[in-house]
Protein backbone atom coordinates (compact mmCIF):
# COMPACT_ATOMS: atom_id res chain seq x y z
CA UNK A 1 0.00 0.00 0.00
CA UNK A 2 1.58 3.13 -0.81
CA UNK A 3 1.32 6.56 1.12
CA UNK A 4 -0.30 7.86 -1.46
CA UNK A 5 -2.84 5.28 -1.47
CA UNK A 6 -3.18 5.12 2.36
CA UNK A 7 -3.99 9.02 2.63
CA UNK A 8 -7.22 8.28 0.93
CA UNK A 9 -9.87 6.46 3.38
CA UNK A 10 -11.82 4.61 1.16
CA UNK A 11 -8.56 2.44 0.09
CA UNK A 12 -8.36 0.81 3.87
CA UNK A 13 -10.67 -2.11 3.55
CA UNK A 14 -13.82 -2.76 6.47
CA UNK A 15 -11.64 -6.21 7.16
CA UNK A 16 -8.17 -4.08 7.82
CA UNK A 17 -9.64 -1.41 9.67
CA UNK A 18 -11.71 -4.07 12.21
CA UNK A 19 -7.76 -5.87 12.26
CA UNK A 20 -6.33 -2.71 13.31
CA UNK A 21 -9.60 -1.68 15.48
CA UNK A 22 -8.84 -5.32 17.64
CA UNK A 23 -4.73 -4.82 18.09
CA UNK A 24 -5.65 -1.27 19.38
CA UNK A 25 -8.13 -3.06 21.92
CA UNK A 26 -5.84 -5.53 22.93
CA UNK A 27 -2.82 -3.59 23.71
CA UNK A 28 -5.13 -1.29 25.52
CA UNK A 29 -5.90 -4.15 27.88
CA UNK A 30 -2.55 -5.03 27.78
CA UNK A 31 -0.88 -1.99 29.04
CA UNK A 32 -3.79 0.20 29.36
CA UNK A 33 -4.27 3.85 27.76
CA UNK A 34 -1.51 6.18 29.25
CA UNK A 35 1.22 3.75 28.10
CA UNK A 36 -0.24 2.96 24.61
CA UNK A 37 2.29 3.92 22.31
CA UNK A 38 1.55 4.51 18.32
CA UNK A 39 5.10 3.08 17.78
CA UNK A 40 3.16 0.08 19.55
CA UNK A 41 -0.16 0.07 17.44
CA UNK A 42 2.15 0.44 14.22
CA UNK A 43 4.62 -2.27 14.86
CA UNK A 44 1.99 -5.09 16.21
CA UNK A 45 -0.54 -4.20 12.93
CA UNK A 46 2.38 -3.76 11.10
CA UNK A 47 1.33 -0.43 9.72
CA UNK A 48 3.57 3.20 9.48
CA UNK A 49 3.23 5.37 11.91
CA UNK A 50 2.56 8.06 9.11
CA UNK A 51 -0.88 6.13 7.96
CA UNK A 52 -2.28 5.54 11.52
CA UNK A 53 -1.39 9.77 12.28
CA UNK A 54 -2.85 10.20 8.40
CA UNK A 55 -5.71 7.88 8.87
CA UNK A 56 -7.00 8.82 12.51
CA UNK A 57 -5.48 11.89 13.85
CA UNK A 58 -3.99 10.68 17.11
CA UNK A 59 -4.07 7.95 19.74
CA UNK A 60 -7.06 9.55 21.43
CA UNK A 61 -9.41 9.34 18.12
CA UNK A 62 -7.89 5.92 17.55
CA UNK A 63 -9.08 4.28 20.55
CA UNK A 64 -12.26 6.06 20.71
CA UNK A 65 -13.49 4.64 17.12
CA UNK A 66 -11.87 1.20 18.10
CA UNK A 67 -14.50 1.54 21.22
CA UNK A 68 -17.04 2.64 18.94
CA UNK A 69 -16.17 -0.57 16.27
CA UNK A 70 -16.36 -3.13 19.44
CA UNK A 71 -19.96 -2.47 19.76
CA UNK A 72 -21.93 -4.71 17.99
CA UNK A 73 -24.63 -3.58 15.75
CA UNK A 74 -26.42 -0.09 15.80
CA UNK A 75 -28.95 0.11 18.00
CA UNK A 76 -31.12 2.28 15.64
CA UNK A 77 -31.34 -0.54 13.03
CA UNK A 78 -33.21 -2.66 15.55
CA UNK A 79 -36.77 -1.59 15.56
CA UNK A 80 -38.93 -4.14 17.31
CA UNK A 81 -41.84 -2.48 17.61
CA UNK A 82 -42.28 -1.71 21.22
CA UNK A 83 -39.87 0.56 23.71
CA UNK A 84 -39.13 -2.02 25.45
CA UNK A 85 -38.17 -4.79 23.34
CA UNK A 86 -35.51 -1.93 21.89
CA UNK A 87 -33.93 -1.60 25.08
CA UNK A 88 -34.09 -5.32 25.88
CA UNK A 89 -32.88 -5.68 22.30
CA UNK A 90 -29.89 -3.06 23.54
CA UNK A 91 -29.10 -4.65 26.80
CA UNK A 92 -28.94 -8.44 24.97
CA UNK A 93 -26.37 -7.11 22.09
CA UNK A 94 -23.37 -8.30 23.88
CA UNK A 95 -22.99 -11.74 25.90
CA UNK A 96 -22.01 -11.43 29.59
CA UNK A 97 -18.37 -12.50 28.83
CA UNK A 98 -18.13 -8.90 26.17
CA UNK A 99 -19.49 -6.78 28.43
CA UNK A 100 -17.59 -6.92 31.40
CA UNK A 101 -14.69 -6.70 29.22
CA UNK A 102 -16.33 -3.91 27.37
CA UNK A 103 -17.23 -2.32 30.97
CA UNK A 104 -13.23 -2.77 32.07
CA UNK A 105 -11.92 -0.82 29.68
CA UNK A 106 -14.61 1.84 29.40
CA UNK A 107 -14.18 2.52 32.73
CA UNK A 108 -10.07 2.62 32.46
CA UNK A 109 -10.72 4.75 29.95
CA UNK A 110 -13.30 7.01 31.40
CA UNK A 111 -10.37 6.69 34.25
CA UNK A 112 -8.14 8.15 31.61
CA UNK A 113 -10.43 11.22 30.35
CA UNK A 114 -9.87 12.85 33.79
CA UNK A 115 -5.74 13.46 32.61
CA UNK A 116 -6.20 13.54 29.32
CA UNK A 117 -8.75 16.35 27.66
CA UNK A 118 -7.88 15.19 24.04
CA UNK A 119 -9.59 11.27 25.19
CA UNK A 120 -12.46 13.38 26.96
CA UNK A 121 -13.38 15.33 23.34
CA UNK A 122 -12.77 12.24 21.32
CA UNK A 123 -14.88 10.14 23.58
CA UNK A 124 -17.54 12.01 23.65
CA UNK A 125 -17.40 13.19 19.74
CA UNK A 126 -17.04 9.30 18.12
CA UNK A 127 -18.46 7.23 20.85
CA UNK A 128 -20.95 9.10 23.47
CA UNK A 129 -22.46 10.99 20.91
CA UNK A 130 -23.47 8.40 18.34
CA UNK A 131 -24.62 6.40 21.25
CA UNK A 132 -26.91 9.41 22.12
CA UNK A 133 -27.97 9.94 18.54
CA UNK A 134 -29.24 6.11 18.31
CA UNK A 135 -30.92 6.41 21.12
CA UNK A 136 -32.98 9.38 20.46
CA UNK A 137 -34.16 7.71 17.41
CA UNK A 138 -35.28 4.80 19.82
CA UNK A 139 -37.10 7.17 21.65
CA UNK A 140 -38.67 8.96 18.42
CA UNK A 141 -40.12 6.09 17.74
CA UNK A 142 -41.23 5.33 20.65
CA UNK A 143 -42.55 9.14 21.04
CA UNK A 144 -44.17 8.39 17.00
CA UNK A 145 -46.14 5.19 18.68
CA UNK A 146 -47.65 7.23 21.22
CA UNK A 147 -45.61 4.86 24.02
CA UNK A 148 -43.97 8.05 25.32
CA UNK A 149 -45.35 11.68 25.66
CA UNK A 150 -43.11 14.07 23.76
CA UNK A 151 -43.23 16.21 26.54
CA UNK A 152 -42.18 13.62 29.12
CA UNK A 153 -38.95 14.90 31.20
CA UNK A 154 -37.31 11.55 31.56
CA UNK A 155 -36.36 11.48 27.50
CA UNK A 156 -33.77 14.33 28.16
CA UNK A 157 -32.34 11.51 30.84
CA UNK A 158 -31.61 8.29 28.73
CA UNK A 159 -27.82 8.91 29.26
CA UNK A 160 -27.52 9.54 32.61
CA UNK A 161 -30.15 6.38 33.67
CA UNK A 162 -27.87 4.46 31.81
CA UNK A 163 -24.94 5.53 32.89
CA UNK A 164 -25.89 5.52 36.48
CA UNK A 165 -26.59 2.16 35.96
CA UNK A 166 -23.12 0.68 34.36
CA UNK A 167 -21.05 2.93 36.71
CA UNK A 168 -22.89 2.24 39.80
CA UNK A 169 -22.60 -1.49 39.36
CA UNK A 170 -19.34 -1.79 39.04
CA UNK A 171 -18.23 1.32 41.54
CA UNK A 172 -20.85 0.28 44.14
CA UNK A 173 -22.18 -3.41 43.78
CA UNK A 174 -18.46 -4.26 42.38
CA UNK A 175 -19.86 -6.44 39.97
CA UNK A 176 -20.10 -6.61 36.09
CA UNK A 177 -23.32 -5.08 34.41
CA UNK A 178 -24.72 -8.31 33.00
CA UNK A 179 -27.68 -8.94 30.72
CA UNK A 180 -29.96 -9.95 33.63
CA UNK A 181 -29.03 -6.38 35.82
CA UNK A 182 -29.31 -4.15 32.45
CA UNK A 183 -32.49 -5.97 31.82
CA UNK A 184 -33.95 -5.89 35.19
CA UNK A 185 -32.70 -2.11 35.57
CA UNK A 186 -34.32 -1.22 32.31
CA UNK A 187 -37.54 -2.93 33.53
CA UNK A 188 -37.21 -1.22 37.05
CA UNK A 189 -35.96 2.79 36.45
CA UNK A 190 -36.10 3.41 32.83
CA UNK A 191 -39.39 2.14 31.56
CA UNK A 192 -40.81 3.32 34.46
CA UNK A 193 -39.49 7.12 34.52
CA UNK A 194 -40.85 7.05 30.80
CA UNK A 195 -43.86 6.20 31.89
CA UNK A 196 -44.08 2.67 30.00
CA UNK A 197 -45.71 0.03 31.78
CA UNK A 198 -43.81 -3.26 32.24
CA UNK A 199 -46.37 -5.67 31.90
CA UNK B 1 -1.59 16.57 74.15
CA UNK B 2 0.42 13.80 74.94
CA UNK B 3 0.96 10.74 72.84
CA UNK B 4 -1.73 8.93 75.09
CA UNK B 5 -4.23 11.30 75.21
CA UNK B 6 -4.59 11.12 71.57
CA UNK B 7 -4.47 7.37 71.99
CA UNK B 8 -8.23 8.02 72.60
CA UNK B 9 -10.48 9.31 70.07
CA UNK B 10 -12.43 11.11 72.32
CA UNK B 11 -9.79 13.40 73.16
CA UNK B 12 -9.85 14.94 69.85
CA UNK B 13 -12.66 17.88 70.03
CA UNK B 14 -15.18 18.16 67.84
CA UNK B 15 -14.00 21.49 66.37
CA UNK B 16 -10.22 19.99 66.09
CA UNK B 17 -11.39 17.01 64.13
CA UNK B 18 -13.35 19.37 61.61
CA UNK B 19 -10.49 21.98 61.39
CA UNK B 20 -8.59 18.98 60.23
CA UNK B 21 -10.70 17.70 57.67
CA UNK B 22 -10.92 21.39 56.25
CA UNK B 23 -6.97 21.14 55.74
CA UNK B 24 -7.06 17.88 54.44
CA UNK B 25 -9.93 18.72 51.97
CA UNK B 26 -7.65 21.96 50.84
CA UNK B 27 -5.08 19.77 49.98
CA UNK B 28 -6.80 17.29 48.08
CA UNK B 29 -8.23 20.58 46.33
CA UNK B 30 -4.31 21.60 45.70
CA UNK B 31 -2.52 18.88 45.29
CA UNK B 32 -4.65 15.90 44.63
CA UNK B 33 -4.98 12.11 46.43
CA UNK B 34 -1.86 10.63 45.15
CA UNK B 35 0.61 14.08 45.90
CA UNK B 36 -1.53 14.31 48.98
CA UNK B 37 1.29 13.33 52.37
CA UNK B 38 0.35 12.28 55.65
CA UNK B 39 3.55 14.54 56.34
CA UNK B 40 1.73 17.67 54.76
CA UNK B 41 -1.54 16.76 56.31
CA UNK B 42 0.69 16.54 59.96
CA UNK B 43 3.02 19.88 58.97
CA UNK B 44 -0.84 21.80 57.70
CA UNK B 45 -2.58 20.75 60.97
CA UNK B 46 0.29 20.67 63.26
CA UNK B 47 -0.31 17.34 64.56
CA UNK B 48 1.79 14.45 64.56
CA UNK B 49 1.95 11.82 62.05
CA UNK B 50 1.71 8.89 64.85
CA UNK B 51 -1.69 10.55 66.16
CA UNK B 52 -3.09 10.98 62.19
CA UNK B 53 -2.37 7.08 61.78
CA UNK B 54 -3.67 6.36 65.22
CA UNK B 55 -6.42 8.42 64.94
CA UNK B 56 -7.51 7.35 61.43
CA UNK B 57 -5.64 4.37 60.36
CA UNK B 58 -4.22 6.08 56.97
CA UNK B 59 -4.70 8.27 54.15
CA UNK B 60 -7.49 6.70 52.70
CA UNK B 61 -9.69 6.56 55.43
CA UNK B 62 -8.50 10.16 56.51
CA UNK B 63 -9.26 11.31 53.15
CA UNK B 64 -12.84 9.52 53.03
CA UNK B 65 -14.01 11.09 56.67
CA UNK B 66 -13.34 14.41 55.45
CA UNK B 67 -15.13 14.15 52.31
CA UNK B 68 -18.27 12.09 54.42
CA UNK B 69 -17.60 15.39 57.24
CA UNK B 70 -17.93 18.12 54.52
CA UNK B 71 -21.56 17.10 53.71
CA UNK B 72 -23.65 18.87 55.51
CA UNK B 73 -26.43 17.56 57.54
CA UNK B 74 -27.43 13.42 57.48
CA UNK B 75 -30.32 12.67 55.27
CA UNK B 76 -32.05 11.13 57.15
CA UNK B 77 -32.66 14.09 59.78
CA UNK B 78 -35.00 15.79 56.96
CA UNK B 79 -38.42 14.72 57.01
CA UNK B 80 -40.88 16.45 55.42
CA UNK B 81 -43.43 14.76 55.61
CA UNK B 82 -42.68 12.97 51.26
CA UNK B 83 -40.49 11.57 49.64
CA UNK B 84 -40.30 14.13 47.21
CA UNK B 85 -39.63 16.96 50.07
CA UNK B 86 -36.99 14.66 51.53
CA UNK B 87 -35.48 14.62 48.21
CA UNK B 88 -35.88 17.98 47.58
CA UNK B 89 -34.31 18.88 50.95
CA UNK B 90 -31.34 16.59 49.43
CA UNK B 91 -30.55 18.33 46.39
CA UNK B 92 -30.70 21.74 48.23
CA UNK B 93 -28.47 21.07 51.25
CA UNK B 94 -25.27 22.35 49.38
CA UNK B 95 -25.58 25.66 47.50
CA UNK B 96 -24.52 25.99 43.76
CA UNK B 97 -20.93 26.90 44.70
CA UNK B 98 -20.64 23.79 47.53
CA UNK B 99 -22.26 21.21 45.63
CA UNK B 100 -19.64 22.35 42.37
CA UNK B 101 -16.44 22.10 44.67
CA UNK B 102 -17.29 19.05 46.12
CA UNK B 103 -18.44 17.18 42.64
CA UNK B 104 -14.96 18.20 41.12
CA UNK B 105 -13.22 16.47 44.12
CA UNK B 106 -15.41 13.67 44.42
CA UNK B 107 -14.93 13.24 40.75
CA UNK B 108 -10.96 13.57 41.18
CA UNK B 109 -10.95 10.69 43.99
CA UNK B 110 -13.81 8.66 42.00
CA UNK B 111 -10.46 8.63 39.26
CA UNK B 112 -7.87 8.01 41.78
CA UNK B 113 -10.04 4.97 43.08
CA UNK B 114 -8.86 3.12 40.10
CA UNK B 115 -4.86 3.17 41.50
CA UNK B 116 -5.88 2.62 45.06
CA UNK B 117 -7.81 -0.13 46.34
CA UNK B 118 -7.77 1.18 49.86
CA UNK B 119 -9.34 4.21 48.85
CA UNK B 120 -11.88 2.26 46.79
CA UNK B 121 -12.81 0.33 50.12
CA UNK B 122 -12.43 3.31 52.40
CA UNK B 123 -14.48 5.38 50.23
CA UNK B 124 -17.43 2.55 50.34
CA UNK B 125 -17.48 1.72 53.95
CA UNK B 126 -16.69 5.27 55.07
CA UNK B 127 -19.04 7.66 52.17
CA UNK B 128 -21.06 5.18 49.70
CA UNK B 129 -22.50 2.86 52.18
CA UNK B 130 -23.42 5.76 55.37
CA UNK B 131 -25.04 7.86 52.46
CA UNK B 132 -26.74 4.36 51.26
CA UNK B 133 -28.20 3.49 54.60
CA UNK B 134 -29.55 7.12 55.11
CA UNK B 135 -31.19 6.73 51.42
CA UNK B 136 -32.95 3.79 52.86
CA UNK B 137 -34.03 5.52 56.36
CA UNK B 138 -35.67 7.62 53.75
CA UNK B 139 -37.17 5.70 51.35
CA UNK B 140 -38.55 3.20 54.26
CA UNK B 141 -40.56 5.75 55.56
CA UNK B 142 -42.01 6.65 52.31
CA UNK B 143 -43.20 2.87 52.32
CA UNK B 144 -44.41 3.08 55.27
CA UNK B 145 -46.79 6.36 54.44
CA UNK B 146 -47.65 4.22 51.36
CA UNK B 147 -46.04 6.46 49.00
CA UNK B 148 -43.89 4.11 47.31
CA UNK B 149 -45.11 0.19 47.38
CA UNK B 150 -42.24 -2.40 48.99
CA UNK B 151 -42.25 -4.47 46.01
CA UNK B 152 -41.22 -1.44 43.98
CA UNK B 153 -38.00 -3.27 42.45
CA UNK B 154 -36.87 0.25 41.52
CA UNK B 155 -36.14 0.99 45.54
CA UNK B 156 -33.13 -1.41 45.47
CA UNK B 157 -31.52 1.11 42.17
CA UNK B 158 -31.71 4.89 44.08
CA UNK B 159 -27.57 5.20 44.31
CA UNK B 160 -27.79 3.79 40.44
CA UNK B 161 -29.90 6.86 39.43
CA UNK B 162 -28.71 9.35 41.98
CA UNK B 163 -24.97 8.28 41.09
CA UNK B 164 -25.91 8.45 37.28
CA UNK B 165 -27.02 11.52 37.52
CA UNK B 166 -23.96 13.31 39.12
CA UNK B 167 -21.92 11.63 36.54
CA UNK B 168 -23.68 12.11 33.44
CA UNK B 169 -24.02 15.94 34.37
CA UNK B 170 -20.05 16.02 34.56
CA UNK B 171 -18.89 13.87 31.92
CA UNK B 172 -21.73 14.19 29.38
CA UNK B 173 -22.88 17.49 29.87
CA UNK B 174 -20.06 18.92 31.17
CA UNK B 175 -21.92 20.72 33.51
CA UNK B 176 -21.63 21.03 37.49
CA UNK B 177 -24.07 19.52 38.96
CA UNK B 178 -26.99 22.43 40.05
CA UNK B 179 -29.68 22.63 42.74
CA UNK B 180 -31.96 23.16 39.95
CA UNK B 181 -30.65 19.93 38.07
CA UNK B 182 -31.18 17.85 40.30
CA UNK B 183 -34.51 18.90 41.33
CA UNK B 184 -35.54 18.77 37.51
CA UNK B 185 -33.47 15.15 37.37
CA UNK B 186 -35.35 13.75 40.13
CA UNK B 187 -38.65 14.91 39.56
CA UNK B 188 -38.18 13.51 35.66
CA UNK B 189 -36.95 10.00 37.08
CA UNK B 190 -36.15 9.11 40.13
CA UNK B 191 -39.59 10.00 41.34
CA UNK B 192 -41.50 8.37 38.70
CA UNK B 193 -39.43 5.43 38.59
CA UNK B 194 -40.88 4.64 42.22
CA UNK B 195 -44.15 5.28 41.03
CA UNK B 196 -44.57 8.93 43.06
CA UNK B 197 -46.56 11.06 41.17
CA UNK B 198 -44.99 14.79 40.78
CA UNK B 199 -47.94 16.73 40.67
Amino acid sequence: MTEVATARRSRITPEREAELYEAVLDLLREVGYDALTMDAVAARTRSSKATLYRQWGGKAELVAKAMRHSKPGHLADVDTGSLRGDLHAFALREDDCQMEQNSALMRALAMATHANPDLLRAFKELLIEPEMNEFRVVLQRAVDRGEVRADNPALEYLMHMMLGGFAARTLIDELPPTREFLISYIDAVVLPALGVPVV
